[in-house]
Formats: C-alpha cells, structure tokens, sequence
C-alpha cells in the first residue's frame, strides 16, 4: 500500500534537544508564523520566536496523485503525503480514523429545499467525533518529538480521543477535567485507564492549568497547546475526505462547525492543496460557519464587519463548540469572506430542532454541534446567503449518544399498550 | 462501480401475491428449509410450508472476483453479489454500513499470552452496532416485497438500526418496547422520529405480541421475523469483511458472541461462500462462540454434549446477548464443533473486566456484548481450548456509550486537585 514518493530527508528537534529521525514529519519542513511568516525548525513548538504569532507546518510536497491516495488505508493516512506525519504512520499502532461516511442527504435537502447536499458523518470514527483525526495526527508528532505523555484539557470529546488513543499506542496519558463533570462524561474518559484528574475549577481553570504544565513540564505533549501545529494539521482530512468521496471534486458550498475556528480554517487550506497538486479542477466554493448563538464571537464579529473577534462568556447547550476566546476567529473571518460565504448563529432551541430533523430524515443522530450546523444550514437557506442551487456539504463531527440530554424532554413512545392484538389494533398506529 | 455480472432474471413473490421486479433479490433463487430442504418462492416467509423449519435465502451464484468486490463502495454493498439485494442496492438511499475497523491488537495479545490478535471492531457502523449489517439487507427485502413499514421488537442496538434505517429510507418504522425500558435506551431510537411503541410487560411479552401482529398484519417487514431469511444474511459480511481486511485469507480462530446464534452461523457460512468462490484459499479454521454465565444456554449444551439447547431465563449485564431461547442454538453448537472450536461462559464480572481490558490496551471500548467475547477470548487461552499460536480475530460487535452502566463503578479520576501547578506536582501524577 506505500505509494512510490522519495522519502523526505528534513529532519526536526527534539524535547530534549536531539534530532528526529529523516521523515518523521514527511515532507513538512517548518514551522511558520501565521503572523508574520518567520520560520522555524519543526519541534514542539506553538509560537513564533519572533513575534509569539501561532505556528502552522509548511511543507515541501513531492507530487502525489489520486492513484497514490487510493492504493493508502481506508483511513486518514491514505493523505499521509499532505500531513506532517511518517511514511510508515499507518503501520504503527493508532486508533485508525477516517474515511467516515459522506451521504447523500435527499431527504434533508427536500424539507430545506435544497437541490443537492451531503452529510459527512464523523461519528463514525473511533470515539465518534472528528477529535479522532486531530489527535492522530498530534500523537505522531509526540511519538517523533520524543515526549513521553500524551495530555488535554477537555470536558469531552478532546478527553475521549486523546485517551483511547494514548491506549492504543501503548503511552501514558493525562486528561484534566473539571470536578464537576456529569459522570457519564467521566466514565466515556476513565474507562481507556489513563489518568484523569479532575481540578477544582470551571473550564477555564483547567485549560489555563494545561497551559501552565505546558509550559513546565518537558516530556508532555498537550494535543492543543504545544503540538497544536500538528494536530490541527488533522483536520486537513475532512477536506480532503469530502473532495475525494465527490469523485476527486469540490463542493461549491460546505457548512462547518466553529469552536476554536481551526477546523473551518484547515478544510480550507485541505481544498486550496487539493487543487494545487491538481488533485481537483479548481473551482470556486463558499465556506459556511455555524456557531451555538450562547456561544457567538465569530458570528458577531462577522455580522459586525470586524476583524477581530471580542471574547464571550459561553453558554449554550452546544458544549462542544463553547470556545469564547476562539484562536482561529480571525482566520474563520478572512475565510467566509474570501470565498462569499458568511458565519451564521442558531438558539439551543434551534439547536434541538437540528438534530431531530437530521435524525427523522436521514437516520443520523448527531450531537449538539451537528444539530449547529443543520440549524444553522436551515437558517443560512432562509435568509439567502446559501444558493439552494448550488451543491451542499454540512457536517456532522459527533455523536448523538454522547448529549442525549439535548432531546430528552422532545422525543418518546407515542402509546403504551397491553401486550394484546387487540389492544395494538385499538392504538391505530 | 458496477462490476460486470449478469443481470439475474429470478423474481419472487410480493406480500400481496404479485411478482417482484426482476433482480429484486440479487442472485438469490429460492428459501429454503434448513430442517427438512424443501424449497419454496422468494417471499415474506420464513417457516417452511412443509415442516415450519427456518428458512434460509438459496443462490446461484455468477463467478465473483476480488476486483469486482474491491471496485464496489466502501460498506456491505461490496459484497452485493453474495448477498440477497438487487445489484442498483448502493444507490438506494441506506444507512451505509459496514467496511469497519479490524485492528491489529498487539497490546492485548501481550497481556494474553497470544501470537496474533485481531480485533473486528463493529461499534463504527452508523448506530454502532453489528446491527446496521443485517437491517440494511432487511430493510432491501422489505421494499422489494412491497412492504412498507419496518418493525421490530427490540430492547436496544435493534431499535436503534431498525429506526434510523427507516428514516433514511423515508417509510415508515413501528418499534416495540417493554414499557419499562431505560430513558436513554428510549431516546436512542425515538429520536429517529418513527413510531415507538411502549408495551406493558417484559421483554418477552414484547416479542410475543409482534410475532402475532407480524403473523395478522400484511404489509410489515418484523426484520427479525418475517424477513428473517434475508436479514440473517447481513451477518455473512462480518466474514467476508474479515477476509477481505487480513488480505483475503482466513483467521485461524474467530471468536464471536452468540445471542440468537446467527450471527456465528452467517460468518461460518461467508467464510465457505469465500472457499467456494475461490476467492480465499481452503484451510482450516475454528470458530469460538462467547455466552454470558446469566444466559449461556449454548455453552452449556456444548459442554453437556447436547445436539439441542434448553431455554434458560437470561440474568446478566450482557443484554444485548439475552436470548433465553436461541433459534440458531443447534446450528452453532454443529458449527463449533465440526470446526473443532467450542462455546464457552463468562460471569458479569468476568464481562466488566473484559471491557476494561479492551479499552486500557486497545482504545476500542465496548458494550458488555464486546466484554463478553474479550473475556471468553482470555477463558479460552487459559483453559487450553484456544490455541495461542493461531492467529485470531475476536468482534466487537457494539458500543460502550450504549452500556456505560457496566463500569460505573469501576473507573473515575485518580486524583482531584487544586487549578495550581504546586496542586498538580504535589499529586505526583
């Protein structure tokens, strides 16, 4: 299954100051400021040294083909040459995302009135959300990088895919969640056998903790933080996914969860690659970004022609996207308005709305997020910044079965009967 | 996508007496009996006219390659040709099971002293269970019958995939349940939007009243009743796919739960349909079926050295597996045994460790029907019955978001702590 590409002889640094074998990012070659566009050697590093700006890998890619991708697993890794990832990734030990379904949404696209639009499913993933993707591709990074402890802050699925994949690979991992977590949440974690703290705190207690012992601890390898390079990089895949389950095309309108924004920000650049190595016709499509009105900076400051995004005190059902201080928001915003698309809010009412309709039409059951997104399509339909004419893909990036909360006062048995024939005939269902 | 094969010209009969469209049911001729071999028509049938034996889908099939099967989509479909659906079956709106994980487990292996372990990880199907597989081919019969509502009675995964792939299907579902059943388990399926139905009574009571209702009512497709034939079919796929996935070869040893048995059967069968077609090599395989202690009906007639199983009264955490009474018993006790593999138990305890095992080493975490086949798989290897040598491949054929009961009292944070780094070095983590 190894597609016939030289192997990449840029090597990186070490936690502890070493050299990382040739190829252990492929054929990323740097880091790059995102602010000011300084280079630095590839390593566990999130911030410009001259500026403190975010970092993204930068490459040096070879050319790659669809018959190379199409011979890779039925997995992320068959993009292995566009990530920041070895050769040999697919052969060690991972939880193996990807690939998930893209359907084809009839049945929703006629309730909207949309002519033609797709669903892509991420809760068919390993843990059931697209964190699947992201965390792969960071543990990569910490296994090249030499660092010994795979950590996130998280009140969900981040903790959930960080620990099972840390379990798979064999190495030790640290989840840091917040005392009052709902115990369903802190079983689908502890069960991997990780180690989970729990910090006396809300969200932001913790997640400044993390950064803390980021900061301090050498050897540890928190997923955001301090490879968040690579692990954003994961995120490529979606993009990547969507064109190739088209038959190798684009979109022309793609509808995309905000939380931190990365994810919106790297379909982009997964689309802008895809046509630079020819891979698809390019053509031009508009990205759409959904968030939790409750939880609203990147909408707002989109409605308000602002560049820049005023942080928010979250508070929406929507646990998933609340991110009030969005790293990405800025980039989100240069995105939606360089393709014409737009950043769009719903109300947890509408939320709750979302994931009926996407269940009841097309027997997908998403999380609060996915009901975001459906919502948030739905409104961007009626208030004419969608073209219904044009070809449509909403995500879905998690799992009904993990906010069942979300539907539990809206859904249930419409009778209940006697165990008799008679009794069933009398119920007229 | 289509590979070149013959259109068949075989029709069966519709639910009011006319005749299916040519092709309906793929290369599939005939029911036949599975007690007395009488054949009959094509139809929404499942005892024989002649003896009320089961009835089981008969073919005759075209030659099939591995290149017309690794040019179909990535789910059961691929398989089409070997399966009772019309060749168009892909482009018909469904739920897309199947084509999920088989991971390469070495870290569980370690612990259990064995050379090659695989696990078939079933929890990726879109209501992440094995049940999809089998609804999907179902849910085909039905519409080519000219059925038009899908039901089921069922306490879980069931209801979960009879729903959703009836709202994907756009007809209509009706799901029987004890009026008793847990909230979430509710939700699962009423979120899908069809018609659930809450019955007084146990879980016995439930399937009693829809065996009647599906012996009066024309017009409905009970998946697991009246077109029964067709849906224990989607089993064989488990097989086909494990062969296709280890580089079309046989597993030396497969471990599977057994609740009504079939699923054991089916993928006993795919593996012989994969032989006949020259599409693996002929060699010699075991097949292990896995019981919890709470109802192992068939362990124990294999241990007695029974042909015939005696009913039990199920009590264990294992509900998915709960089935007293099993209908495929006598056919996976002959399987087992002319495949010199056998059936084996394991306590409730026995089933929560299994869980933890799974998910600590592999990442993957199961519902209790998955604790069940890890736990007999470390039964086998220490009593000698399974050889550690022989390469193995043991399923997960569900969830463990949908049972996280199991290790509510088993897992949690190992520490809590103040949000300072002093709190967190004190901890010593």
């Amino acid at each position: 299954m190894s597609a016939v590409i030289d192997t990449p002889t840029t090597t990186g640094t070490t936690a502890s100051g070493g050299t990382t074998r040739a190829g252990a990012f492929g054929h990323a070659t740097n880091l790059r400021c995102r602010a000011c566009g300084a280079e630095q050697q590839l390593g566990p590093f999130y911030a410009c040294f001259e500026c403190f700006g975010p970092l993204e890998v930068a490459y040096d890619f070879p050319t790659v083909t669809r018959e190379q991708i199409e011979a890779g697993p039925k997995n992320i890794w068959r993009y292995r040459s566009l990530l920041p990832v070895p050769d040999d990734i697919a052969s060690i030990p991972n939880t193996e995302p990807g690939y998930t379904r893209l359907i084809q949404a009839d049945n929703l696209a006629r309730e909207l009135g949309i002519h033609k639009l797709w669903v892509k499913d991420d809760s068919g993933n390993p843990t059931h959300s697209f964190k699947d993707r992201v965390v792969a591709v960071a543990l990569s990074a910490a296994r090249e990088l030499g660092l010994e402890v795979l950590a996130c802050p998280s009140t969900g699925n981040l903790a959930n895919a960080v620990a099972a994949a840390a379990a798979r690979a064999g190495i030790k991992s640290v989840v840091f969640i917040p005392d009052d977590l709902e115990r369903p949440k802190v079983l689908t974690t502890a069960v991997y056998g990780g180690t989970l703290v729990a910090v006396r705190g809300n969200y932001d207690d913790v997640n400044k903790l993390a950064s803390e012992i980021a900061g301090e601890e050498e050897g540890w390898a928190f997923v955001n933080v301090n490879v968040r390079p690579y692990y954003a990089e994961g995120s490529k895949t979606l993009g990547f996914e969507v064109a190739e389950q088209l038959g190798w095309r684009l979109p022309q309108q793609v509808v995309i969860p905000v939380a931190s924004g990365a994810q919106l920000v790297k379909v982009d650049k997964g689309f802008g690659e895809l046509v630079s190595h020819g891979l698809v016709e390019d053509a031009p499509y508009k990205i759409f970004g959904a968030q939790a009105t409750g939880c609203s900076p990147v909408a707002q400051a989109f409605r308000d022609g602002h560049d820049v995004v005023q942080p928010v005190k979250p508070d929406t059902i929507a646990k998933s996207l609340a991110i009030g201080n969005p790293a990405d928001g800025p980039y989100v915003l240069d995105v939606t308005r360089r393709t014409g698309g737009s950043v769009a809010d719903v109300s947890d009412d509408e939320v709750r709305d979302g994931i009926q309709l996407l269940a009841r039409t097309e027997g997908v059951f998403a999380e609060t997020a996915g009901g975001v997104t459906i919502a948030t399509l739905k409104k961007l339909v009626e208030t004419g910044q969608l073209d219904p004419d044009a070809e449509t893909v909403v995500f879905n990036t998690g799992d009904g079965l993990k906010t069942l909360d979300a539907v539990a006062d809206r859904v249930g048995p419409a009778a209940t009967i006697d165990p008799t024939y008679p009794a069933f005939t009398a119920a007229g269902l």
